[in-house]
């Protein structure tokens, strides 16, 4: 298994989990079996679209190549249809999103600095990259993305993205830098998840978001 | 009357459609004169302007062409002051919704495909065109977009968009392909408002929605 | 002082305006810090971000300047954590949000008129710019864009970048088409917050908005 295939690998996973997370929501919220497909797709591929569009990059890639929808389909039928899957799918679903975040948010701010752009553009769009889709979900879905009220999340993003491009900078290897930028991501998630971290807040959310 | 001078003028009417139907759903939601201007002009050409950016054709025709503004604002004059018209043109406009939603399906695929994008790329970029204006009138009116969950709509999108391009790779004649992929798109979503047909879903509407 | 000294000072404020504004509202939403930082960026770049992505001038300046962050990041810092700064603020966040608004309303349609776009296109894209982040913010924070039905806002952008591209056009000198324009907006603006002044409206606002 050589590093690149694992990449792709990777890169996969996060569109699957991604568009999971955006199914299980839409379901609840009424859509229809279309308007679900939709949205999962909008969750996996939204992020990496307006990065693509930011950088000059079109078509986008996710509109580009097929292979993104194809998974997105996939996963948000599994989410529709069967209640076994969602419940053995809960914990992988949380493992694949914060594994996803962290990569979006490195292969973001990757293609970034391969387009031209300033290291510190390269890191605000790996994590515009990494966030993007779920904010646009939460848009669709009507109500104030949780991405920027719950457990930190674009924090770890944009930790992912920093770690990278200044690891670079710093002339770690192209491996290492990853390993560290993905390793550091999913710390935070996972332990902000685990022991429910927040960021300070200044009011109490309300009822109906 | 040329093929041609027949599809700018169906191009229009749905533009025309697409505003009405805009600047009545901006009307009944507090918004101000000009609130109502922009919503209904949005509503007419935020999907094209969103396939455009994704293909690279800047600047935006809906941006750079002054007759769509012009249209769109004519229309969301007319849904504002005259309750005659609203209710003369409530028919017309959802025939002209109809024929506009096929007709932006088929003219976005076309466009997408002339940029060089593949099959399935133009497809989507079809859809999206057809469907855009109408989720970004929903998210500026504060609620789930209608489109994602009410009768059949972005599916009949999605195959008159898949209609005219492998229509094309079947080698069918340019005007057939066109033609059959409008009536398909029209019939599906005439039945679907007629009969109330609906997509499966799996909860119950919100009722703030 | 220079003019063009001038004029990077007066956007630079405008952001600043813009940034604040959004911070203070996002951290009445319940958003955390990281969250209210990004809707800051959002407002105060969001609308050139958009005008940038349609002109084709890629990456947009929001992004690939770092100062705009540095400015609005700034701002929301103050928003946040100073009572003082926020009571203090109130009348010049006012001032300078109604000046960057015609700032950001003439500089949008200047740059669109120098990427080759028409005079009709150019004062479109000049309120883009100015209501832009307004109407991001909004989207964000789950209701309805108070620009679309509050008092006068969208209107004064359009008169300024309407000034200033067609006060060209009439070969008014630079500086005397931006001066009008800016005093026009900011008048507009000023008298409408002044003695709340509305465009007509057809239906009441609803509570949840």
């Amino acid at each position: 298994m050589t590093p690149h295939f694992l990449f792709n690998l990777l890169d996969f996973a996060g569109t699957f989990a991604f568009a999971f997370s955006g199914a299980v929501a839409a379901r609840t919220r009424g859509l229809d079996v279309f308007g679900i497909l939709v949205v999962a797709f909008i969750v996996a591929c939204g992020g990496g679209v307006l990065r693509d569009l930011c950088i000059g990059a079109v078509p986008p890639a996710g509109i580009s190549d097929w292979r993104y929808m194809a998974i997105s389909s996939t996963a948000a039928v599994m989410a529709m249809y069967s209640r076994i899957v969602r419940e053995r799918l809960e914990l992988p679903v949380v493992l694949f999103d914060s594994l996803g975040l962290g990569l979006f948010a490195v292969s973001g701010a990757q293609k970034a600095l391969a387009y031209g752009l300033t290291n510190e553009a390269s890191v605000l769009l790996g994590m515009l990259t990494a966030v993007g889709g779920g904010i646009l979900r939460d848009i669709l879905l009507n109500r104030v993305p949780a991405i920027l009220k719950g457990q930190i999340y674009a924090l770890a993003a944009l930790a992912a993205a920093f770690i990278e491009i200044y690891g670079r900078s710093a002339l770690w290897s192209s491996d290492w830098r990853t390993a560290v930028a993905l390793a550091v991501c999913f710390a935070l998630r996972f332990l902000a998840v685990r022991y429910d971290w927040h960021l300070p807040r200044f009011a109490s959310v309300a009822d109906d978001d």
